[in-house]
């Protein structure tokens, strides 16, 4: 894409046209300036076919306030809009909803204001993650591009979670760039980082960031050398010259134990006489557990126990599980102590990853919940009616706060209406979202905290309480992750943990769903 | 993301860190000018576990080409790689190597020379889609870049062809960019359009590819007029005064068939009397199939027997197959015309598609396949040697060639040794890449045409061939897609479409095999 053309696919238009035509008829109908409150959430956690997350890690924010910080209408944007066409050659737009809109530009995104649960905090279902409030066209107007924002930083940094747990806290590497969706792999990197790899190898995203990228060389570097008659020992040797402190040799280019271990070592030994310590190898295919063992005992007898074992090739949480597993089982046999070889294992890790294989999207919604009345000073609740009622959203202004139970776990995310004080309640009732014979008492005195997940994100166009590092964002993960039950951790199978709504909000939903399905009889 | 960092991220250092260190490592042994010739291919095709490609459809050269035009190490990119640092804290990157790339730039790119198979074509794995020839190092720099831009637009121009055909040529549109990855899900829209589907939602993208954007309503709409007091109907009517010729209701935010659709057959009635005809309504919830065929006998009782009834909600190709068949089987029971529903029917399909559900990513890869030899006259082929053969490249400089039979139907693609003319040869062997004993002989008098695939794209700096609109596309698609064998193009269980090596690159194939695996020994 040409660089103006980036500018208009990724400004104020990078958005779905019935936002527009929306916008355009709340105008007419003098509702565009009506404040309106929208929730953002998602419905369930991702679920990988094979195996299912317990908890999600939040994600995406800071790129969606820096963009709502840019996007604006310009004159191009209306004039494109002006000559957009209705289906009888009319033009779609009138020409005051156009001044409007180039009247509130730039800053058009301004009068909004945004609560949010912090990037990188541990997120559940059904609870408002982000919480949009100021006039109902510009808030209608915004909803695409805040989905696609929060969507997928969410959904990657979730996964990433689940990379870093299984791999027991190893090393972890991002290499998916060349597998994402194009430009959006950088907001995959970044939401990696948040939810548990160390390191990425996109090397742009790592330098925004302010991390080191890390990578090892291609199969292409060996193939060069072999090609010009010379061979894989010449390759390593030509890496080491350049690179002796930072040897990580790809090892499987011609065969890993007969041609690629064996000349790694003899490229390692040259390297401790020279009196650098090499780093590691990197295998890439085949049997990875298989291999690893074969390699530490080769690597052990060669008197290098402790360079590192970089695998890649496809891994994923389960993968991982997996290969750890088999090391356990099989690394004994083969003379090789399986708790240091597991302990020298790094991953590196990247198509799945990137893409949340077996989930590649995380259904976050942005429902309305509120409009405030024609005194502008009273808040009409609103509501969807869903086939299935776990899908029909709750309604009105919402606080959400987290339950933490005597061993200080977090017990419940409790939704709750604005004005209610969960911490003047002695007793705190939580109600299922949608079962009527769930319901849960709790005493305030028996709880370690309650406390509240939104914070302040944006107001008159200032971004507040955004300053987060990446590693703030990575100690709140950690944090929130040691405050999870172990059940709601478990790779496959997880304990439901439990999102509620409070009395008040429970009796506020059966109402306003038995007038809506009343209203349509 | 803030605008400075995004060029950042987005230019040149849109790379895997290894790319640029194997890049110094050839400077510092003399081989980064060397010319070297890179194939990019896929190895299978998508495989969505319940159902699986049969062909591709490729896409992405022309964005790839644009930023090739825009990327080059600026003084901003050198600064930082000048700061990155080893792992003993000395510095990476040495002052020559960074004062070549910064010599090399702008126009780092110019020095390669790219042929490739032009976008819209079908494709098959294996075949060399993409021919990368120039400096060493540049090409080597070029290949994270280039599997980001192409893998995904193919993958996704991939999915719509099958969408579009599972929907039999009824309007297809993509709304899929509140769920794709981020920013990326523009390009998802481009390869969506030009793989099959008929317009997307996604205003910029719409704009950038001269287009019209399409939509239609969301629930919102209709809440917001609901929790002000008001009902469905003043919703749809609002919005009907605002667009008399454009009405498309979201019929399902209460209950659809007791009150959305009666509610937009009262307005269509309502819009008939002031000389409007309706276009249609949405539905985006519960057993559509069925909503439907009762749907439909409304509107047929209601006198609007030609509106369409816009599906959506997780459609991908099987869902859509699947719908028509319950149609069939079902819409006579309720007095409804299963050919006349279907043809009315238009689908609106968001998340399977810009994720490629089922497969998320394509595994294009990108391998050294020659490099010139000392005296800069002659190629050596390269080869890397895998653990299934199969996955073994194929070596060489190569032409690929696409033969059609009697009845002009596709037949096989023919890979061969760049000085292999395939028009001149009475007889051809098509070899199977991998397995000896599959040998097939074509008499060229019976074959159709032989037609060779890949044109000059990109030649000092300059980009050739490639000022197709996305209509030209679309055109080389449908054409593409009409000489495949009707077994290739089924949704589930597809033929195996044969992709060959002429006798000579087979044979170079073998020799270079057995070379490596001798010099392992």
């Amino acid at each position: 894409m040409k660089e103006s053309d980036r500018r208009t696919a990724e400004g104020i238009l990078y958005t779905d046209e019935y936002q527009l035509t929306m916008a355009q008829m709340y105008f007419r109908a003098g509702l565009h300036e009506r404040r309106a409150q929208f929730d953002h959430f998602f419905r369930s956690y991702p679920d990988y076919d094979s195996h299912k997350a317990g908890y999600c890690v939040n994600a995406g924010l800071e790129w969606l306030l820096d963009w709502m910080g840019d996007a604006s209408f310009r004159d191009e944007d209306i004039e494109y809009l002006r000559q957009t066409k209705g289906r009888t050659g009319n033009p779609l737009f009138a020409e005051d909803f156009l001044a409007w809109l180039k009247s509130s530009s730039p800053g058009f995104f301004t009068p909004l204001t945004i609560r949010a649960i912090p990037e990188g905090r541990v997120v559940h279902p059904n609870t408002p993650i982000t919480v949009v409030e100021g006039p109902l066209a510009v808030a209608q107007i915004l909803e695409t591009s805040l989905l696609s924002h929060l969507n997928y930083q969410t959904l990657v940094a979730t996964k990433a979670a689940r990379i870093h747990d299984s791999a027991r806290g190893n090393m972890v590497m991002e290499f998916g760039l060349r597998r994402g969706q194009e430009k959006g792999a950088n907001a995959g990197a970044r939401a990696a980082l948040i939810g548990g790899v160390n390191y990425t190898s996109n090397v742009g995203i790592s330098h925004v960031l302010g991390l080191p990228p890390k990578g090892t060389h291609a199969h292409s570097m060996v193939q060069v050398f072999m090609s010009l008659g010379m061979s894989e020992l010449v390759a390593f040797r030509a890496f080491a010259d350049v690179y002796p402190d930072d040897c990580t040799f790809l090892v499987d280019t011609i065969d890993t134990l007969r041609s690629g271990v064996p000349n790694a070592i003899k490229v390692f030994e040259e390297l401790r006489r020279k009196g650098h310590e090499p780093v590691g190898i990197r295998m890439d295919s085949g049997d990875l557990a298989y291999l690893s063992i074969r390699a530490a005992r080769m690597l052990d007898d060669a008197g290098f126990p402790n360079t590192s074992i970089v695998l890649s090739n496809d891994l994923d949480e389960l993968v991982i599980w997996q290969i750890i597993t088999q090391i356990s089982e099989e690394a004994e046999r083969y003379g090789v102590d399986a708790d240091h070889l597991i302990a020298r294992l790094v991953y590196g890790v990247g198509t799945r990853l990137i893409t949340s294989w077996g989930e590649p999207a995380l259904g976050g919604v942005y429902k309305l919940v509120a409009v405030q009345d024609d005194s502008h000073t009273a808040w009409r609740p609103a509501i969807k009616i869903s086939e299935s009622s776990e899908k029909t959203p709750n309604p009105g202004s919402k606080n959400v706060w987290r339950l933490y139970d005597q061993r200080c776990k977090a017990t419940a995310d409790l939704i709750c209406l604005s004005d209610e004080d969960l911490r003047s309640m002695p007793k705190i009732t939580l109600r299922h979202p949608s079962d009527h014979t769930k319901v849960r008492v709790l005493d305030s005195q028996e709880l370690c905290d309650i406390e509240p997940l939104l914070v302040d994100a944006y107001k008159d166009g200032v971004v507040l309480n955004n300053h987060a590092s990446i590693d703030d964002m990575r100690a709140r993960r950690q944090a929130d992750v040691e405050r999870l039950d172990a059940g709601v951790k478990r790779l496959v199978n997880p304990h439901i943990y439990h999102v509620s709504l409070t009395e008040n909000l429970w009796n506020l939903k059966q109402e306003l769903i038995q007038s809506a399905m009343q209203s349509s009889r």
